[in-house]
């Protein structure tokens, strides 16, 4: 099973111990988990991947869980990388493809990091977890926390797609909803946790999730047989899936997996709610506040991640970029792979789709450069904002 | 690849020459396709099967494709297999297994047999597809015709959930809501078919959608270490899985691959719609036209099916038995694993399970069989059902 060594903050770099519960760090920032890399390295080949299971759970070793009976798995992971010739061809690129990850139980990216969060949950032994959510984040935890049998209670916006409603309810999950945005949800789970024995499954203010989602990046690698694409585009509401696989490259490159060659990390956003793109743009270090967000993509309605200094400093050290782009850019980026391609995405997925036709517009792609869009989850979930 | 060698009326026996666009037999039998057995028995093993594509297309040499380059996959199949034991032992058992087809690209099994369908047509030249469909079909033709660039044409009760609709036109298919049932939209194309110049994709009408559907069975097979259960449940709508997955039996006992035992196979049907069921209580050979069909699964909303008759066969050599449950039961099979596993069912999946309960109550199986409830797709495509 794992290699998990310690816990470390991604701000101050004090360590934590495996095997307890914990939050952020007392100097407020992320924890990241470590691993034993060097033993990993002599004692896990690449070329035994294929053999695991047919899910994220085939990089076990580099997964948080040490007991094989606390996984909580619904098969998540190991989604589809299609090569979409007809969508190149449109764009103007010999070598696009794109990463499926609609493919996925509760329909969403989101199932990798709570199959992780959950399973850890049961493995120390929590029993009630609370988390606000912007929608998926919410489907996923539900469903997850159902197959643990650990009582689940959700906070996202009123507005949300209805589907992310249902499938709460559906999985027997206490539902609040809000009117306001993710950061007023966040707010109601910090100030309630305590008294309510919640553990705060909020991105990033435990280690847990990002160990999943980074699964995203060992699977691009692996599926493109251990050599990294030029470019990937991903959508960018908290940042954590950019900072995830940007740490699963960085563990496969000392495993002696992967080449020190990176990717352009791109972050796209919404033109309605562009923190990341803003703070790229200026050179700061961080992004500010983003206030009166907007933007179909529900997904991308944050206004401000705790992990945002992580996303930038990834998408900065890649040579990679930040961009933004409007409700109608996302709608045709939905529409061009559904009916040239038959993926049907969701809005996120849509608004990489719009940033890499512009990216390849202006050159910042060349033609024959490997770009990889990610889809992080499926139009299904977002029936009504497309039935018009 | 293949070892394809001819194709077989299923009533009459005639051969049919590979290679060649064909419908039904002369004789109005459904075609079936066979493969070079013996020879794939020297030439393939086992063992070499969890090497190939994470999809149904690690199956290629049993499936009809002749060039690689013919072959439209969006990641369809090698669904998770899940033992799922809080659901056991609330109905009592102790090997309960749900098989969740709602993680495939257009959200149900119907991708398999639609990847392998679109595939031949690509493959034998045809441009221009017409399917009737009782909505999810419609949404994997769809998808798969947009995929290969073939002009798709959909006809499908007018209500569908809203989710089938706007897939089918999200991936740019002509769409015709018709006032009625499947039936009577299998009507309108026989009549248009002709004049339109469109090749007729209805189910067993052409011999390829039932090839991707058996590889559920192989599946199945795989992820047991090829030691098939105890039975299957099943829900019978047009009844293609069955006879698809009883096909697959024959061929891997033929490949040297399972012995001759066999699942039971259950037949699922809903209680306003349930003709297999009566056929197989009046111990009838095939099922009579249901009038007035009715119940909130609208993928068994099946007046009659075309391979009514193998269905049976099936059922009936597998000492299984046909079944139906009314609407408050499926919604109840929708509730249960949702609730006590994090599996969101589409009613289909949700009828099997309530089944499942009742057959353990009822002593028809016994607490110690291995089961698998099939789920044909996702909760996630019937938001509107759920939502009430």
């Amino acid at each position: 099973m794992t290699a998990l060594d310690y816990l470390e903050c991604s701000r101050c770099s004090r360590r934590y111990e495996r095997g307890k519960l914990h939050g952020l760090c007392e100097c407020g920032g992320p924890l990241l988990v470590r691993y034993d890399l060097e033993r990993l390295r002599r004692e896990w080949q690449r070329d035994s991947i294929s053999q695991g299971p047919s899910s994220m759970w085939r990089y076990c070793r580099a997964l948080p869980v040490t007991q094989e009976s606390s996984i909580v798995s619904l098969g998540e992971g190991l989604t589809p990388l299609i090569r979409v010739k007809r969508l190149s061809q449109r764009f103007g690129s010999s070598d696009l493809w794109v990463k499926d990850d609609g493919i996925n139980p509760t329909g969403t990216f989101k199932a990798r990091g709570m199959s992780c969060a959950i399973s850890m949950c049961r493995e120390l032994g929590v029993n009630k977890v609370a988390v606000p959510s912007a929608g998926n984040a919410a489907g996923a935890a539900a469903a997850y926390a159902a197959a643990a049998g650990i009582e689940a209670h959700i906070f996202m916006p009123r507005d949300v797609p209805r589907a992310n409603y249902v499938e709460c309810v559906m999985a027997g999950a206490k539902v609040t909803l809000v009117d306001g945005l993710i950061s007023d949800c966040a707010r109601i789970v910090s100030q309630r946790k305590e008294a309510e024995g919640w553990f705060d499954l909020s991105t990033l203010k435990e280690p847990y999730r990002i160990e999943g989602k980074k699964t995203m990046g060992y699977e691009i690698a692996e599926q493109f047989d251990w050599r990294l694409p030029d470019a990937i585009l991903y959508p960018c509401g908290g940042g954590v899936g950019i900072i995830g696989m940007w740490k699963a490259f960085e563990e496969m490159e000392a495993l002696g997996w992967i080449s020190s060659q990176r990717p352009k990390m791109v972050a796209v956003q919404a033109a309605g709610c562009p923190p990341i793109v803003r703070a790229f743009e200026q050179g700061a270090p961080a992004s500010e506040f983003y206030e009166n967000a907007q933007t179909l993509a529900s997904g991308l309605r944050v206004p401000k991640a705790l992990g945002d200094f992580l996303a930038l400093e990834a998408v900065r050290k890649s040579g990679g970029t930040a961009i933004a782009v409007s409700d109608d850019e996302i709608m045709e980026g939905v529409g061009d792979p559904a009916s040239s391609e038959g993926i049907f995405a969701a809005p996120e997925g849509g608004a990489c789709v719009a940033a890499c036709k512009k990216l390849l517009a202006n050159g910042f792609f060349r033609p024959s450069e490997r770009v990889v869009i990610y889809n992080t989850g499926s139009g299904l979930k977002y029936i009504e904002t497309y039935d018009r």
